[in-house]
């Protein structure tokens, strides 16, 4: 792991999201640039301490030497958006599959630099757009992509927090602090942290690519140096249309990121609070109330949930989702064998270049007196 | 009233809205410009035969002549769009208070024509915007007009509707042909029919008005002749900014109007399928579920509540409110006693006209390469 | 109308539902026993001197001598408990027909009175057991007796309230006075108030007869003269068995009747705060969610519903339903038509014996060292 | 880990939760009465082979002789319930502490025995009532026990499942073969399995005991041999009433155990479906929306949460808390340091007890004409 030292609130997802299917186990790290605080996390979490490295560089040079059934088998990177790209291109160069945290990068540039690496390397690549990997949202998707809902023509998604309603940068808050910070963050706050999560949930649950953005962008916090607030309006490559909204201003709202999606037949709605819940709607008959864990649900929410319906599964189980598809297909190359379609289904390095496509047009927009903005 | 008559749904509406708390009194009627299905409609309503009317004008000329206790006190005017300013009008030159149906007018300039004769007729007007009527929507005003959330950053107002997901004017459907019709909606459809409520909730919620439009407007139904779908960036004068969705081509979705208003301090949640609660939420303490009925409600909730908390109002008892007000208000005039503000408190013509510039505007900028227009 | 006077709360709900589909006006009443009283509710209510009375002996004696087309064409009585059966057996054995607040009576022994004089009368006769209205739990009951479910395991009914937590009989309010007078309600206080509401729910819903009852009654608050709060195991006549829960202590609740059925092969739930809605529960396909208003509900529900699915329709409207069946079906009568199935679908005299008995034998259970009582 | 091994359901359960927080490795294991199925298992789960046994005393008996810092720090048993006592106990006499499934033993006899184990040992021992586990219920906890809502008068708690709709043990279903099973489950099938969850969850939530029960106990379905649905009137220490409702023939239900407790000034409302919120209702002000992860939640809920408010943490994350606090005891024991009162906090030996005395009297007391049976 690279990034996840003190202070980081990622790392530790990361961690309990690798360890719960047991697919995965911690076995070295570069937890900070910093190589006292590496240290000390690399102590907390019970690590050797010759496997925890000062550097990203030191960690991934030494690693290479180790025989490989002693050496780590990927790489997660877990530190903010500017060092995303140096280490995870590193690691792809020294052949090491890299799990690296959305959004892909600090800017398009870099996003298309690690593309690169990635295609050149032919290594496994996952990008943790954590909530793909939630069974209900599968479920959308599978049932969007085979047809169900017909043609699709509106696609509502909406990211709404409140945790930055106030100047929280300007308290000792290390969180707030690097997202809203350009040098650490890049061009945009709110719409690289959610907005970039809001846009990769609709174009995978639909299977649609947003074409056009029209965008309203606001820094609404006074002293706040990237945007906290925006709207975006949308068109896809099908003709449908739709709204994105993503803000940190919301007093009182939490995390409850939703998605709503209608076709000419029927329409489907999830949100994060009612996770294991797919509401699927129609004109002429019943709202069904799809759950994940039931007996009824596709292959690819059943191969996501680990419990009976109406045991919560989570946030972490989501994140976990990946981690564990990710090892699935990796052991499957390891192996010789196919990795079956449901292991594949975990978001790569184009939905990350998709998003910093998204980030760059949308700040675009956001200054531009022209209504609409190509993708 | 005028209109209403067979296949009407309005019409219905406004009778049993009218007689639910026992202030108003159909007494006459010109149901219909057939003469034939206007006296149908009245015998249906056990209406004296001498009573019923066949066309408005009728109506109003030999109301007129009727001694003050026998006439009319008022008139509902229920017609489509195309039919609102001339009965209104007449109405209110021939001394008659009007409770009309939404939107206004059939356009702008018409809308200022009925706005001139409420002004110089000085008598009372109502243009039934139901979904002010509910308590909790009373509530929520109230509580932002004091200021209870800080100030106002956010508004986000969605009004998604499947009913005319298929081409249903093809079929037999009177309310899906002429709210379909540009020579009886006027220039709009979705955004006449619906997008007005939801642009008058948000402007009566937070008091404040919306200063410039952004809209992405579309006819996606085959055939359609008007918009049936529409989002619509919004900023506000005080800096506020927001969303307006509204849309009659979200299939499975049945009318379930909603509104999020974001201030400084806390934000509130509204929508029509749990319209006897106010959802309060707050960044540093529990949201707080506000319910009509209950004991601590501020005076308007109160006063436009009939039942206790629990025993669920709805759509009627919201539009019974807006008669029972223009009711205690007409009273309170002819009685020369002063009305209550929280009788006071039902959308009129000034309502109206903003809701017809609104229409005009957001048709303008759907058409439109200019990212903002003025309103 | 007989009761109905200043301080009731029933008295003018049955005004508004009977107002509501312009089926019934009030002509005239006895509200109060007190003929000053009387005369000052009548006269807010519009009505002429002449047909407000001082006593409903007096009511009935004098509209009996008023020509058929002006004298009242039924008798709604309001009044509390012990002032249910003289009235009601004087109105049927002078010919009219009678709706009458539930429960039925003071007593057992009143209510096969007053079954008598129904019977004996041949005139229509509703109990207002307000729940039975709503459409969906129309759709409830017609889903349940058509078999959808399979035969019926289980039934759980549900009705909390909390407002008398404290001893508000102590304060001035009329309503939790004779509530808990047992000179005025009879041996039962929760039990008869709102434990004939939730055991005539689920005796209509299910079609089913308890048979046999085991019952805790509890007087929770000090100084309350009847109990305030019970729970019963019941066992119906197919061999199915039930929880009935219904109590005033439960602080902070409101009027939230809620009724869940099971059979071999589904369930059903509803719930006076979702009352547009039912559940209906599959252990292999998604639930579905039944909307009022919606396309595809059954006759039964379809028939009792004014709006389009969306537009809440709430007590009064559940409470209108009765009175529009009544109505229906006394116009029926006067007419020689054949009522149709769901006019007359409403509850009656039986139900009334059966909910006395109910209480009869839930008070006594409650005090018995014994299991189950057999009603 | 005793038991676990092909076809168990709650052995990778506890697997996954143990291993979420880092705070525990599994190590070894007995995973099968049959060797070949346990090394099979051990494999499968990347134990070294010299770790897998083929017998828990083979486990225990090996473990004991290993180092310290090799050997396993304590057991965790999730084999039936026949196969509780023998296991626990020679762990706890070899000195390996214990985490148990639920329900404690075969019989009370059995658990009795247990509990004299853990008493002479002095050893940590948790069982695994997984559903005091979640944060909002130890919310719940703490704001009753503090007084908040006064003196506690009614409690009522339901863990409805339909899973058991049909003869499931006749179709080759290994989790409904032993759990209908009177050699394996003891003399209760749905009162063993989900009733004690539901009793503790009463007896966790109010710091209360049930003093006296009066059950009605059913085999619903033909051909069980124990019973699969219950219901349970309760009299608590204080005076307080509820009722206890179990049911494995709830059709179309899933998992939703949900509690309510009402004291003299409010009360509270949590459920599975829900479990990251806790309502706190009240008469005279809004309900209150509790959320697991916000700021103003009370110590207990805080240190049992991981992410911020709104992303979901769900039933693993409950059950590791089990496991988390029960590691941190542990580690507090070996280094002599004193343990948070919140790390003490999870069900031990005598909640197993009180659960297995529930089982006897309520089966008991479903077959008695006696009303009440104390426990």
């Amino acid at each position: 792991m690279i990034g996840g030292g003190p202070g980081s609130f990622i790392g530790a997802v990361h961690r309990m999201a690798a360890s719960i299917d047991g697919e995965a186990e911690l076995v070295c790290g570069a937890f900070s640039s910093d190589e006292e605080k590496s240290k000390q996390t690399g102590a907390q979490l019970n690590l050797p301490p010759q496997r925890v490295y000062g550097s990203y560089k030191e960690m991934i040079r030494v690693e290479s030497t180790l025989p490989p059934d002693v050496r780590m088998d990927f790489v997660s990177i877990v530190t903010p958006n500017h060092q995303h790209a140096e280490p995870a291109i590193l690691a792809l160069e020294s052949g090491f599959p890299v799990v690296l945290d959305k959004p892909l990068a600090f800017d398009l540039a870099e996003a298309r630099r690690i593309q690169a690496a990635v295609n050149k390397s032919g290594l496994l690549f996952c990008l943790t757009h954590t909530y793909t990997g939630y069974p209900m949202v599968k479920e959308a998707r599978q049932q969007i992509i085979s047809g169900r809902l017909g043609d699709i023509r509106k696609i509502y998604v909406d990211y709404p927090q409140g945790w930055l309603s106030t100047f929280l940068e300007g308290a000792d808050n290390k969180q707030a602090a690097w997202r809203t910070d350009p040098s650490k963050s890049g061009i945009a706050g709110a719409m690289g942290d959610i907005g970039t999560h809001a846009f990769n949930l609709a174009e995978y649950v639909t299977g649609l690519q947003v074409t056009q953005v029209c965008a309203d962008i606001h820094t609404v916090v006074d002293g706040r140096r990237l945007d906290d607030d925006g709207a975006v309006l949308l068109r896809f490559g099908n003709g449908a249309s739709g709204v994105l909204i993503a803000t940190q201003v919301a007093a009182g709202e939490e995390n409850n990121i939703k998605i709503r999606v209608y076709g000419e037949k029927g329409g489907i709605e999830w949100q994060q609070d009612q996770a294991n819940t797919l509401l699927v709607k129609w004109p002429d008959r019943p709202t069904e109330i799809w759950r994940a864990g039931a007996s009824y649900v596709g292959s690819y929410a059943a191969h996501n949930t680990r419990l009976p319906a109406g045991h919560p599964e989570g946030y972490l189980e989501a994140f976990a989702n990946l981690y564990r598809n990710f090892a699935l297909c990796l052991k499957a190359r390891l192996s010789g064998t196919e990795a079956a379609p449901e292991w594949l289904d975990f978001p790569g390095v184009e939905e990350g270049v998709r998003g910093m496509l998204f980030v760059e047009k949308v700040i675009e927009s956001g200054g531009s007196e022209k209504k609409w903005i190509t993708l």
